[in-house]
């Protein structure tokens, strides 16, 4: 006696007010669920007239979604495949993000694939970490237009700091689980933002290049 | 043989630049400094015909302070002295504050302080804990008008994802130390925050209501 | 020289006076051990005229117990495997097994496995987390009529203290390792569980849904 | 300038639907309120015929309270301040409550005042910690009529785990901050007793006696 | 270029000196070794005319020690490897060996193998776990007649500190990695260890059944 | 109304079977007794001919008992006090106690003055920590007659694994609270000292003189 | 009967070999220890001709050796009491003591005091926290002509990272407990220093500013 | 739709300042890295006329790079490969690294290896452990003559102060991840040495042999 398969049959209730609530597409956070499962949801969506949004895309659902939806629009790096036409362009922006290590990367363009596919202007400054400090003071002209800026930091963490210090616009810090030993997964960087000696610098979760740009998202949305 | 005291001689490198810089006054924190400490800094700010916030202001600087500038706004629950007109009214916002239980004010009116002094308008929102949802359903009047939410709790600092879920715009949640046995002080609720199933909601350090003040006037400044 | 083969020869010492002293049936967790071990022990079980219940069984002990007990009864979702007519109905109840999201099902299914073969009714409300509180808020019907309810939630584990507001009956709540960064493997989610504002919530260990069933199955077996 | 005083308008939201939607008394954390705060909650619960219990109590607020309230029902190892007759007298029961050793007593009492409080019978079985299992074992008669146990411990938190498995009755585990090194304020007790070996015992925060109290609560009310 | 090889060079100084030094053979910890290392060590020691002790032993490492040495004694749950005839014969003992549940059979198996190699007489109470206390208590013929224990356990760790209470001989508790969640690894029964209400159980680190045998070594040794 | 006061009316259950069980008196831990508590205890002993021992003994216990018990014995480091000829004189012994530092004393003094209690001889090597290391090289004598040793530090807690590399008898790590910041108040004593690399070094639990001396009693008592 | 008084009899032994070993005087870590103790041990050691430092020195500590020794040399903030003369001039350095805030002075002149008294040019650079980077890398004649450099920063602790990029030479970074929330008592800015980014930056204890001194004299000294 | 492959193209920002600022070759840190990206790395480097080091160096790229540059030299236990003649040779020093036991020797080589490359005089001492006390002690001519000293260890991490004690030059302490339990993976040893009471070690990250060997090239480079 089996009870019936529970992989496609209302495992998951989707939030269909959610789009109007908080002017931003469905996502879906791919690591976990099944191929099947995530073309469907996608599906499903799609009838619904909506775009979409897959973060943490594991190769196979991107294989399948790239297969079921030709004009998909993927961020290898950032591991995040959405549909096109997803937002309106924003006319605020753009969204400058920061990124300390080459490591820091996929991090980093989770939450600008994130931007881009919610409409937003993004730009980018990489692999300007705080040893080397005249990298990140030498692109002043990147810091000063942004609107947003997301650092993205993992081993110490301090580049939000820095960063914080020099700009007047929100800074969104994202810890990475880049860094071995006492890094903790991420957690020397988490609490070092929390930390940090620039006033007014949020942090989010660990890795959590997407929160980030959500977190933009509501600053920048109309 | 005694060197010559510290207490009064450079003890402190104010940063002229930073209200320029940053669009904020200066801000000194004043625990851990004398009283004659706290009320030099702040003539020499006055001086330099700047206004001032002082955070965590002990009972005897506050005595101090209110004897020296006879015009200082004093918030007591939250701790903060300021001089009035430190900034110009803001056009932006309402921000809300919104907090959990009634042990959270002192952190919640540190930021309304704060925010106050740097000319924004603030809404309040108080003892709306999860355990008593309709007390935060009743009030959308409040969280559907405010430009920024600031959101503050202890204990398993639950609020912030339930406001996000509500809400479009940016959501800062502050955690606080209320609590006991397995908050350790806030750190439970510092990781519910983090790991909020609210997309976007970004978090700030333990108790830094003055943090969260900040981060709100980044995105409302002009 | 090699010692005897420690894999069938006394390696467990069952306690046959459990069943009557507890009121439930000899639960064997299935993690750890070897195919030969599980079949055998079920075996001996259902010599002594006796029910069992497997939980946390691998794909392997499935296939192996399926073969030899045909009337299996199998949650797939939850990984419990148990012989039919374990116990007589229960009479209270129901039993309501809520979850805050889609990741959380595995563990709410060990649960409600757990429930089913000890005769207990059992009621699923599933992917109503807090950022989408209307979800939650809708379903009265079900939460209402709820002898207990079982409330399982990864992230930052909130779930339980709003459901604890809202009902006067007894609320199990489960963490869930579901989350990533800063959740450290449901401790963000546990800890928050402990320090929930709705008085009387109890916890069990993180993923433990048959804790969570047999803490229900002593508030309601006569 | 200084802002209208805090300490009595309007500090706290009392939810007066609550005793109607939980079957229990509005409770007054009393640590960290003033004593003209915590007298004038009771008052006002006093006036909308309501019991009230105070939780925490310290000196000068029992004081106070004793000498407003002349049949205030004081129980002095437990902190715990209550009205007379807050609620009417219980079928179900008794709870039993136990404890390892002498200085896990006040949780324990903070637990037994609230349960008496409640109308429930309350029976106390006392430092019987497993040190000295024949303590435990000779009281067979105290455990096996309870119909709900509460068992409170500190230093290495075994106690639930034995009771646990000696009863079939709910029994809700209460780590308390007793002991001194590794035990880190009961977090030692706290995780022995999520990792309990007796299937099915739940646990609250640390020295949560008040907490284990509504639990049972929940458990027994109609 | 590449330097010399590594694996055969002089990579471990024998302490030749410390069997006479502490009255036990030299002892080769497997994991992380290859299985020509380890080979290599347990010949060098046969040549010095010495026996070994191989713990965690890998079973590629076993393979090869058991072609090269016929008579190598193998204690397969404990993975350790010994020439016979160690050590003489000890006149004290026995020492008994208790575990709380079959999962903690490895580490205890370690124990009683490095035990029997170094001449102990062993005796064994396997799954006497706390919430089935009848089943210790109804084993005094064993733990009374014991010069030493050791008592090994997982998930709470409560077992030591019972035993402790029973018996006035030395008890030495391992806590071992058994266990999910909140147990951390065996943190969980550490803690419960370190913090035992029994006076004078001593504890070594997590799955250190070696470490146990030594310590009882220590204690019985002439 | 207020309940009977808990302070003289059977808030112990004295253990008078443990002397005999366990072959030790009864011991009274002094911190967190209220006076009274300490001085009824320990006449109630004395008055079934027993003698007693008390630790953590606050001064104002100590001046009562002294009053009360002129032939009290007090080590004032130690902070223990007893009752002279409590046990018969050892013939087995001594007992090495050995200090890292200076501020291990009161630590090593509990040790030193409960083994005396029990009738065990001891003798003492202080200020021996490792970075000065030929000062416990020059004290073979000291170490090598010993029957047990007991090793107390805080900082690193890197004593007990030299010693026990040099002596074949028991060790018993006592780490301290000795140090500051990531001392962690000893933490990183009582993780060395788990993780000795001298094989059968046992550890008790941070500051537990008292428990290491009832350690060595076990090992040493007939 | 008392145990003869401990205070003034072989609580230390002087270690007199430790200053021609290690260059370096006498050292006394006065928190914990009595007037007496340290008074004691000071004029031990002059009356064997040897200078003294102490450090951690209480307010009654520095006025009985400002007494008793009036040539006294006295930092105030860094609490570093030393007799003058105590070391020959060194021709290496200067070593530059840079702090980020005004907090983390004490700590700083802890270190600063250690190096004048061991013959050492300090120089200091003050209050250039990274949130203000220019008032760093204004300051290049100081950090280019060091010799060796010590960092200190509590908070986020990212100053060394900043330092270490900018020089060749070796960067000392000692985190300080300076912060609140979950800087957790230093441990936020220990873990940022320990993952550097910058190669090469080591690091001592939480407020250890004299490890910090003598790391730099180990490196300075002939 | 895809973007552009960014395995190639401007994934990293050479910094080529450093090695003039700091006085050593640039470093790639090859884990994470493609065997494409660190080839591509190097070549750039060598094409600029510059030596190169790699650490955490996979199997493949050390092939790969053993083909590209036939005159690499290869350090298999540290997993460093270099391009010969990186620097000239150091006329101070030489470094001597210490390691405790057979498993600290990768984490020891790579310090060696990187020091080679930067031109010093590396000698080994290797295995001398606490536990054996003599084999360090009778190796004083190697630890005498040493310029700088580089104490690598697991476990609990003790040998660092023994060896700080022992000598007057600097002392890096390199915890290991080597050990189990309750060692946390290096966490015990870094403790250990944070806390060492041989003052003045300084300590660098878990594992990090690289950096033990950049901050002794810091304090060695003229």
């Amino acid at each position: 006696v089996t009870e019936p398969d529970a992989e496609l049959s209302g495992f998951a209730t989707l939030d269909h007010q959610r789009p109007q609530r908080q002017g931003m597409p469905e996502v879906v956070y791919g690591d976990g669920k099944t191929v099947v499962q995530v073309v469907a949801i996608c599906e499903q969506l799609r009838a619904a007239h909506a775009g979409f949004l897959v973060t943490r895309t594991t190769p196979d659902q991107h294989a399948a979604l790239r297969d079921r939806f030709p004009s998909l629009v993927w961020n290898a790096l950032g591991r995040v495949a959405s549909l096109a036409d997803v937002a309106p362009p924003s006319i605020a922006g753009p969204v400058l993000v920061v990124t300390a290590g080459t490591s820091d990367l996929p991090v980093a363009e989770e939450a600008a694939a994130t931007l881009a596919a919610f409409g937003h202007t993004v730009e980018r400054l990489t692999d300007v970490g705080v040893a080397g400090i005249h990298r990140l003071l030498s692109a002043s002209d990147a810091w000063q237009r942004a609107a947003v800026l997301i650092v993205v930091a993992g081993m110490e963490g301090a580049l939000p700091s820095v960063v914080g210090g020099l700009v007047r616009r929100p800074v969104i810090a994202v810890p990475t689980s880049v860094g071995y030993g006492a890094s903790f997964g991420g957690v020397a960087a988490l609490l070092a933002m929390l930390n940090s000696c620039a006033a007014g610098v949020t942090v989010v979760n660990i890795d959590n290049g997407f929160g980030a740009a959500v977190a933009a998202h509501r600053i920048l949305a109309p």
